[in-house]
């Protein structure tokens, strides 16, 4: 038997061991999507105490725990509510310790090894030890938000941007010279696109404000955001994202954008047709301009947000009312990339959906528009709530039979937590041990060459490559 | 190796082992939804056969097995026609020994070990020798139906009734102090809810009949219905049950309701939409009622039944002619949880898809609607044709990565016979495995306390907790 | 650790290993439907390189190698271009090196084995070395196109034909008593089902030539089909075989046929439900004849084709442009098998989704029109995209859970390559795995006269009954 998550922690064979520790362990972090906070790594923040950095602050949290609790009965004033910080700190201990097979409960584990140094699990026995001996560590200099970057040996961040935001705190640390971790921006025009929400004409007019023009039509929209993408880009972005419910598509005239265009500033009620042919035509447009500026696009869906009315009028969105869409949602992928390679400019693309059932159609369907580049259309890592271990094996088991493994670009933490790089860990020692797993098996040679560089190329090269960021892969 | 079906059965580990025998074995049994009869343990009958007992007794039977004798080729005439019970009998030994992996399989053999003390496999060469064997066991005065689920360990069984139902036999058994274990009526109204199947106007009348009222609208029909679940509750009922295709979802206004409840009292044609409207309504009013006398709602979806046409004319329903749905059946999960709690009145709700691919979808959605009580919102156990090893440790390994497995209720038999408590004894095992698994793989720790309790829980106290039944947990 | 790809692969426990090397290595096989060219085994072809048999030969070739190809960023004239057959095979074994996991490394190396004798993994580093032993070798007599048929130790072929087709090579084959093994034709009408697709009104004329008939109407259509269904049949044929997008089902009077025909025959737009109609007449009509002749009818669907426009412009269909569907494919399903009950003229089915998640569906569904011949209603074995270690795994886990395995009638092809028997051993290890660990697991018996003989059927034994073949079984 395993003693509790100890160093061999979810690899099963001596290859995923070797694997492990020899070379996976030993590559740096390159996050190419997550949430963090520009303005925190700015002013390198230090945090109270662990309920600040882990569970809620100011209304902000992670609400991957909130569901948790909400979920054993924990009333609302110890999640979100106002409870003393050490109170909710217990509440989460007790939920924890009835969270056996979650990815948080390892997770969280991992955090409390690797960055507090508490080996034992958390449990309504001991939170209040735990509690002590987190806060006092959060007290040392070791503690603040760069150095949690640095210790973790991450080279470099991709955070989360919208069009109309400046990128000032980019700019800041850019010219800092004491920080090395390059942080970057990646270019998310969600609220550009998404034309059905309410404020829609508010954030137009915000986004005028940034770039210093008038947008009145759909065709200036899109030059102006050309122009914000090629900022973007000078800043070192080099990554689109774009949340959609489902991959639709339709095709539209000129006119028939201009209109509807108008319809949402007037946020006049709009078709589910003229939704779709809207977020087409912006998505093809996009996508041009990160073909030209050879970005990757990153396209996330599947998701249905804020299905409960009364706790999104409360707390608003991201806190833990999200769900997977129950209906197919990689639709018409196919169509829509094929108008984007009809078009010629179909761009590097990674696709996530949220739905774990369709892992098969995504890469069967992405395998029609490879070429060029290696592994220029991928499947990303699995999303959100398929963030865990049996999730992450049936990605890059069904990546593996469909696709081609090698190529895969693997980790990203999609995470607004500074403590969440013990995921990339979390998937290499699944990664080694499932390659472990064929070399033990007999399905691959146990060739110590090919394997090893197999797993640096998944931990970390292939992203160095496929995004062209100014990084050396590690040989 | 392990030999056949042994002690250690489905137990791969050593913790798991040990919790199994120490701890799952010895918790009574608490079967929360099953389709006995409650005349028969009323009247506390035996059994003239094996045949009778397990396959089929004037027309009525195990369509699980039936199904599988068609597949195997055998003529109906053994199935469900007038071949002699011995016959029968042997046909059945020929199929099963074909049903390597099967959970039928599975189940008929720990049926044969516990009840009948026969430890090898029933095949073409041992079931005349095994016939006589249970035969001559049943005709013993400990396999009657009461002595049954007495020494099957159960505590208390949920039947499924019809709101016409007058509950004359759980009265019966209520009334006799001779049987100790708790017969409780749940309440199923679907004869009520389903307006498009034939014969609505004739089940109104019989219900008026039991009621003593007349039906003469939509709301007078929810009125009485609402009497009938006071009634239930005097009885003990803590639980509704509804049988749906798939979870659609529209409003409509009290007018729209009554035309609709016309035509369908007058057998007239109706639309898909105003089915749903009748049936969301239904339903809406009828979780009001769950919620205020703090109930569960069991909702059973994604089945389409009677795919056989010309078997249905002979057989009738349940006869082993029902299919998982093709289509999307969660759809609009989210839609009617979110209606019910904006309306104030979500009550305890668990919820059965029969399509294995929506284990995600199901808890990621009712993960949005949790709070209260612990666990209030429930994906219940494999169910159906998914009643099976992968079918439950899918549904398991989903709800401990996207929910909470410690605060799951667990298993139920959902069956027609009375011998089917071995089923709780498979789950445990498979449950035992699992939690064992996560232990020995260093998932969580080897805390004996932690890991009991979450194994007493999900084996009985969750669900005694859950629909707060007059029963003492085991701790 | 197991060696890599040793006399043991895949058989990781000892049943299992005593069940491949004692039962099913020793079994002929079968192959009842492959996409081998009869004019190719009519001629006894031989082939000049190992490019050439594997990768592409006159613009024709394995497309899922070309996909792998494009996914490493292979420029497309190492793939289906001009360059010299050498430097395509060094670009392949650069590709196969990244293909950790895939089915086509291992079909690959088992091939690579079983023919040239090479055991070392194909690589970058001896791709020379590997490209001369097979040369060398395909210069032996012992390659040609029947040599590796008969030295595979097939007894019967199902080739793919098209209704238009004279099956001259199958006469030819037929006729030449040297050669033994039974290739026969089996029947598939796309071309006369898919009225949407350009040219269908000059297939309609070529089909005309064959049969010297006109076609000037559904009617007459059907029936010059029925007279090549006999036709076929008096050639040996026991099988049809259709593709689907996904299976609808639409009643149609005669006139609405007739219309549907001659709007076709003009090449006029019709509608999604004109298309259906005649499609679900087209099936139902030639499913009577199939009861008639008593063959077995196979519904291949879930796939969408030709999904890169430029590319197929190019390079034509079957060209590594195909995908998933991404939306339910087995929709209606049970209506259509129903209709063809109630007609009284259902015949032996065999179903085979693309998309893998619906193996659940497609067994229940089929479930319900069993009966008469053992394991009448079949779920074909895991295909194409599906065709891996996984896929195998997860279709005769679903069959053994919601079905009867021992039915089972096993492995195909599904090949254009005279080396793809390899994928009858591929299959065979992975089922006497499964069948092992249902033993050592002790969910079945460790009963020797048992499991073999589930061995020995689901290789061989339940096809050669299922369609009748002029062949012995082997006990």
């Amino acid at each position: 038997m395993s003693t509790f998550m100890n160093k061999d922690f979810l690899l099963t064979n001596e290859t995923a061991k070797k694997l492990f520790h020899e070379v996976a362990a030993k590559m740096p972090i390159l996050d190419y999507h997550c949430h963090l906070s520009p303005k925190e790594i700015a002013e390198d923040v230090s945090f109270e105490n662990i309920t600040r950095l882990w569970l809620c602050d100011n209304g902000a949290g992670d609400h991957y725990k909130w569901r948790m609790m909400r979920a054993c009965g924990v009333d609302e004033k110890y999640i979100t509510g106002d409870a003393p910080d050490k109170e909710k700190f217990m509440m989460w201990a007790k939920t924890l310790e009835r969270c056996i097979g979650n990815p948080v409960f390892s997770f969280s584990h991992l955090e409390l090894q690797r960055y507090f140094g508490v080996n034992e699990m958390l449990s309504s026995k001991n939170w209040e030890k735990v509690w002590d001996i987190c806060n006092e560590k959060l007290r040392s200099p070791e503690m603040t938000a760069r150095k949690i970057i640095e210790n973790s040996g991450v080279t470099l961040v991709c955070t989360t941007d919208d069009p109309a935001d400046t990128l000032e705190y980019h700019k800041i640390i850019r010219d800092d010279e004491s920080f090395k971790v390059q942080i970057l921006p990646a270019y998310r025009p969600d609220k550009a696109m998404i034309l059905e929400a309410p404020g829609y004409a508010d954030y137009l007019k915000k986004l005028e404000t940034t770039a210093g023009k008038s947008i009145g039509s759909f065709a200036e929209l899109m030059d102006v955001l050309e122009e914000r993408m090629e900022f973007f880009h000078e800043m070192g972005c080099r990554a689109s994202d774009h949340a959609l419910i489902n991959v639709n598509y339709a095709e539209a005239t000129a006119e028939e954008l201009e209109e509807i265009f108008q319809k949402a500033v007037r946020a006049e009620a709009l078709t589910e047709l003229e939704i779709t042919k809207f977020k087409s035509a912006f998505l093809l447009r996009t996508a041009k301009v990160c073909h030209r500026l050879d970005w990757g696009m990153q396209l996330h869906y599947g998701c249905i947000r804020n299905n409960n009315t009364p706790q999104f009028a409360k707390l608003g969105p991201d806190t833990g009312y999200d769900a997977i869409a129950p209906e197919p949602a990689t639709q018409q992928l196919g169509k829509f990339l094929n108008a984007l390679h009809c078009a010629g400019h179909l761009p590097k693309t990674v696709l996530y959906s949220l739905n774990p059932t369709e892992n098969a159609v995504i890469v069967t369907t992405m395998q029609c528009f490879q070429g060029g580049v290696a592994g220029k259309m991928q499947q990303g890592s699995a999303w959100w709530f398929n963030d865990h271990k049996k999730g992450m094996i049936d990605q890059m088991t069904t990546l593996a039979a469909d696709g081609v493994l090698g190529n895969f670009i693997g980790m990203l933490t999609d995470s607004r937590s500074f403590l969440s790089y013990t995921r990339h860990e979390y998937f290499r020692r699944l990664l080694c041990d499932l390659i472990g797993q064929y070399v033990e098996n007999g399905e691959y040679p146990d060739d110590e060459e090919l394997t090893s560089r197999l797993v640096r190329d998944i931990s970390y090269n292939n992203a160095v490559r496929y995004f062209g960021f100014n990084l050396e892969t590690v040989e």
